[in-house]
């Protein structure tokens, strides 16, 4: 395992360290949890706060995206773990300004349970809770048990489309509108081109044997659709996109947001080698692409692989994609 | 080798044309030249054109790069190698708006070569260039011929000061001093954990052996200054954070810029751990971070490894990293 890491035990308080010191301009470690980071000026008076949370290893997910316009606070887990329910509650609290809280995270039995037990314990102290869970990844779970699919990369469009609202002076009931509005319309998948380490284990999840991929796996690793030979990268990207658009089954044509994630040590040069064929496959089927994330945006360790979301936009999604937002994360200018 | 791509021969036009899909909104394709890619408003009346270039595989370097208030037009070559002197010189044509162009680039034999010849076919139409080259790579020359040194991450540095200087309205010589200050006052330093592979090729460059890093490597495999034992994040962070203070060996405290990049394929995790000991090394010698960036800034295709580049700032400085720039590699907001 060739790593940058002390010891494995100790490596999310020592990523959250690191983090708290990079971006001490407007992040800072919760003073009641150690696991809980948040904005600095968290909790702005009159507005509603955002919360999200989930496991370590998915960097810049969950952490990256808290700052200016996006994420509150945020409940860090250990590696691949869900935090427990007293980091969610303390995040929770972190982000109330009295105006409530929007939790908005992926759906896995994990966090589903802690975030249930902390907005409990939360309503319990007085606070006006709700919560959006995202379930994008098409691969997780077939469309009949879409409520059993988990959430992936593309709950970055549903934390920046709720965080616009919420900045914009939304009600409570405005942001979780538009956070399950962004999480409806998203649809993710993701092929895999090798295992990855967890590193307190210090040997691969699973394995993806050379010339193989997985389409379909999971971000810790989760048994994708089925494994099959290594094609070229349009292939590849024409079959994610088909795939995408086949869940959608739109009638019409859309204005399309598209997010291209690497999965931690996939070459950056690939991504935008797939984005070609990717654009190729939504312009054939008169889909306008209006907004593009490329990059590296939910990993999962050194997984070689990649994820696609698409979202279905419409001018509302649209304006609060591009509302400017601050984050280590993700960065968006006023254009 | 496990990799999303098509014909490894055309892996470049592939990677330009999916960039430019992607970023169509501000970047465009050279009309007279498919390895120039450009600032859609370049060139700017009265601004000094900037302009860059390098081998391609070290995304977002080169183009990345490429957009509001940073690099104007940049030269893209074929993986790990300079691109023709053609393509330099259709970049700064596509730059200069009639205050003369100031060409950035990477202290490297074939692109010291090509952007010479590049200044020379432009200075016979007219065209007023100077250059500075970034030669930051402090274990690829002893300090005795830092003239011969690379330049790695620290490029990025150079290319937001000066293009941050010519978007305030500065001359030609202006942005040169700013450029040639920033690159002076720039130190980095790589460690490999692993080799990377040319698709072309199909098998690695090098090979670092499992428990052991290469201090210094290149960002084209070149050999390091040693090969040791993998030592711990904290540990690395130390060698890597001493090394570059030593080679500047300033007398009394100094306001330091840091930027810690990930090589290709290393976990972003991993780099939040390895910063928190570069600031403590810092911070003990009374050194003020007053810049970080951490992420993959300048890559080696699929190699595993860190490169961490620290620059001295001064107040000129340190403003024209904070003015806003909007690039695909580096967003920065007005704070």
């Amino acid at each position: 395992m060739q790593r940058f890491i002390n010891n494995p035990e100790f490596i999310v308080d020592d990523l959250i360290k690191g983090y708290v010191k990079a971006y001490k301009g407007f992040i800072e470690k919760s003073a009641n949890n150690d696991r809980v980071v948040k904005r600095k000026n968290s909790p702005e008076t009159g507005k509603v706060g955002i919360v999200t949370g989930g496991g370590s290893g998915h960097e810049p997910a969950f952490l990256g995206y808290v700052g200016e316009n996006m994420v509150d606070a945020v409940a860090v887990g250990e590696v691949f773990a869900s935090p427990p329910a007293e980091a969610f509650y303390d995040a929770i609290l972190e982000a109330d300004s009295g105006e409530g809280v929007a939790c908005l995270f992926g759906n896995y039995a994990g966090d589903n349970m802690n975030v249930k037990m902390a907005i409990q314990m939360a309503e319990e102290e007085g606070v006006n809770v709700k919560f959006v869970t995202a379930k994008d990844d098409i691969a997780s779970s077939p469309k009949e048990t879409r409520h059993r699919r988990h959430g992936i990369a593309g709950g970055v469009y549903m934390w920046k489309a709720g965080g616009a609202k919420a900045a914009l002076g939304g009600t409570l009931d405005d942001v979780i509108a538009v956070a399950q509005k962004a999480a409806d319309n998203t649809r993710s998948i993701c092929v895999g081109l090798s295992s990855c380490t967890i590193p307190a284990a210090g040997t691969p999840n699973f394995e993806i044997e050379e010339g193989m991929m997985e389409i379909g796996i999971g971000h810790h690793g989760e048994p994708g659709i089925r494994v099959e030979k290594l094609k070229s990268a349009a292939e590849i990207a024409a079959m994610m996109t088909d795939a995408l658009l086949d869940d959608f089954a739109f009638d019409r044509e859309q204005n399309i947001a598209v997010l291209l994630s690497g999965l931690g040590s996939t070459p950056k040069m690939e991504l935008y080698v797939l984005y070609d064929a990717i654009e190729e496959v939504l312009k054939k089927q008169n889909h306008r692409v209006e907004v593009v994330l490329i990059g590296d945006y939910a990993t999962s360790l050194d997984m070689n692989g990649i994820s696609l979301s698409l979202m279905k936009l419409d001018n509302e999604l649209k304006e609060l994609l591009a509302y400017p937002a601050k984050t280590s994360g993700l960065t968006i200018i006023r254009s």
